[in-house]
């Protein structure tokens, strides 16, 4: 039951996504077109290739697309640049996770000091990573190789009350703006997202079946590790946050801050700059698709910016790569999050563009073509 | 129609596969077993790593698998070799690529000068690359870069003759057993095959329809471009060569032989050896995978050597793949051979291992493990 005291939380939103949030203007700010001369030019070229025209799959297909939107003949990922998100989530109190809440820190004391499994890919492709933390329940004060960005000591409880206020939407989201900024002044080609925190597949879900109109149980799974009834009990979490919460009128923006959490909003903020200022973002798995539908919700446009790296394993992703009109590049059956599965992509974005920039034409090596004779 | 003069052309085995071929005497050798207590450590290593257990999906099974035949806590791909094979095919005769048969010379001219390919996928992921000039139609003298060890001048055309006589099929196998013991010799801890030869999906398909004693349809694609009138009529082509080279009583050698290639042997003497003298395998696509199912009718042992690149586009090798009980790693369209679609999946395992040997343990790192309370 959704009540009129929880529906005055955060102000009704009836027309646009932004009206009511004017720190958020920047959202409504159209998205960079993309270069349709240069995916021209590399479509060509990669039909000029010493291979059998097609052949490479989906690598000709990232080399294009990267192509089009650098707005270059010799695309690149490099440099890679990987924010990673860490904060804690009020609905851990009613136990949908594996984990202990406690581990959120842990972990983000581990990915800082280079244990985790997003620190030994981002060490192992040559990926610069900037780590903050948005708001852990417990402020472990200054960490080597983190930024302390603390929106709050995690969310507000999505069964009982909205995850965040419009206060801390709006610095979620700029916040993923600002790092964005940083990232592409440091000369950035490439965005992975990745996030940290325990129960946060909880939010996701509930995000994305808001936002897709889809059952609770559409979008729901075993996370880190729930068995059968771990599932059902999250299940029911989920719809009761979605009772509380969802309305028809509500805009993808007030569901962001009933539903979502701090790095999803965030990591949300981080999307729509990108495409908005031209940065390619490659898709991680089950959160951080939560926050590009919800940036692709927000800004239609901001899709084509996007490379999607993997289908989890986590089985409601489907339904967001599906709405998204996504097909995910790998599928290893990862369920890890951190922006693992992006980062284990990277190479392959670099033999993509490596084949594109330094194979020989069928002209400069003497090759004859398909439907030459003898 | 198989004819007595047929019958003739190689010696009729009738007990053990290599009944009759003194040579390859070295065929019957078992293969070295693989190191169960490695595996269990290195299964046990990745349960104690800060992740939920099973998270890394098949990056884990990678790394146990290659700790398993490598026999080490610190399993590693590097350094990769990449055994590259070059062979023209009498059957190109009959029509079945989209390409003049000139183009497998021109082809070895581009891989070795670096424009192929392979030659950049090589040069990306550092590895070292021998190209064995096989038999093209045409004998090109010395080039740089290629070791000339020609068996003929490209194989008989299998729609009226065996492709290759017994010396020819002994020579290419311990071709690749030589190649593999030099890779071995110069430390290669990961072994790739590859193939180049105008024609080179027919005599793949036919002999993988006469190992699985499928009907030509089930193995005939379109290769590098074929249309649809293209396959038909490639279809009839290898239904002629099963025709005139099946029967019951035939061994894998024999069908080798009989339907095979010059790459396609030695690649199965190189994977067979790979397997006896304990260097793992990563198998690449249509090709390649025919002489991989060869090595694993000869000694089914050999199986657990082999790790799968790609599902490659070609539609008939889901066909080898489930005969060889292979799931593998990518499917990105990819169907160009040459080992491309292996080096493509190189970082893939590289990773795995970085993984599987930089993570920290839960007890390192100090984080809490599921079912852990706050």
């Amino acid at each position: 039951m959704t009540t009129k005291k929880d529906r005055a939380a955060l102000p009704r939103e009836t027309t646009a996504p932004t009206i009511g949030i004017d720190a958020l203007s920047w959202v409504a700010d159209p998205c960079r077109p993309i270069d349709a001369a240069a995916a021209a030019a590399a479509r060509q070229r990669q039909d000029q290739l010493t291979k059998p025209r097609g052949s490479l799959g989906r690598l000709e297909e990232i080399a294009i697309q990267l192509a089009a939107l650098q707005g270059t003949a010799t695309p690149t990922p490099d440099p890679v640049h990987i924010l990673q998100l860490v904060s804690d989530h009020g609905v851990a109190q009613e136990g949908v996770s594996a984990f202990p809440q406690s581990v959120t820190l842990q972990m983000l004391h581990n990915i800082a000091r280079g244990g985790a499994a997003i620190s030994v890919l981002a060490k192992s492709i040559g990926a610069r990573m900037e780590i903050l933390d948005l708001g852990t329940v417990t402020d472990p004060g200054p960490i080597q190789g983190v930024r302390s960005e603390r929106i709050g000591p995690g969310t507000g409880n999505i069964v009982r009350e909205p995850a965040m206020t419009e206060a801390q939407l709006v610095k979620a989201m700029n916040l993923g703006r600002a790092a964005v900024e940083r990232a592409m002044d440091s000369g950035a080609r490439l965005l992975i997202g990745g996030e940290m925190g325990i129960a946060n597949t909880t939010p996701a879900a509930a995000l994305a079946a808001g936002l897709l109109e889809l059952e609770p149980r559409a979008l729901v799974g075993p996370g880190t590790g729930l068995d059968a009834a771990g599932v059902a009990h999250k299940t029911q979490v989920v719809a009761a946050a979605l009772t509380r919460h969802v309305t028809p009128e509500r805009t993808p923006l007030e569901l962001l801050a009933r539903l979502g959490g701090f790095e999803i909003a965030t990591l949300t903020g981080a999307f729509l700059t990108a495409a908005q200022l031209g940065l390619p973002v490659l898709v991680d798995g089950f959160i951080v698709s939560s926050a590009a539908l919800t940036a692709v919700r927000l800004r239609p446009e901001a899709r084509a910016w996007m490379l999607f790296s993997h289908a989890s394993a986590e089985p409601g992703h489907r339904r967001m790569m599906e709405a998204l009109d996504a097909d995910p590049l790998i599928d290893l059956g990862m369920r890890l999050g951190e922006g693992s599965a992006a980062a284990t992509v990277v190479p392959l974005l670099r033999l993509a563009c490596a084949l594109h920039r330094e194979m020989a034409t069928f002209a400069e090596a003497g090759v004859s073509e398909a439907g030459e004779h003898d």
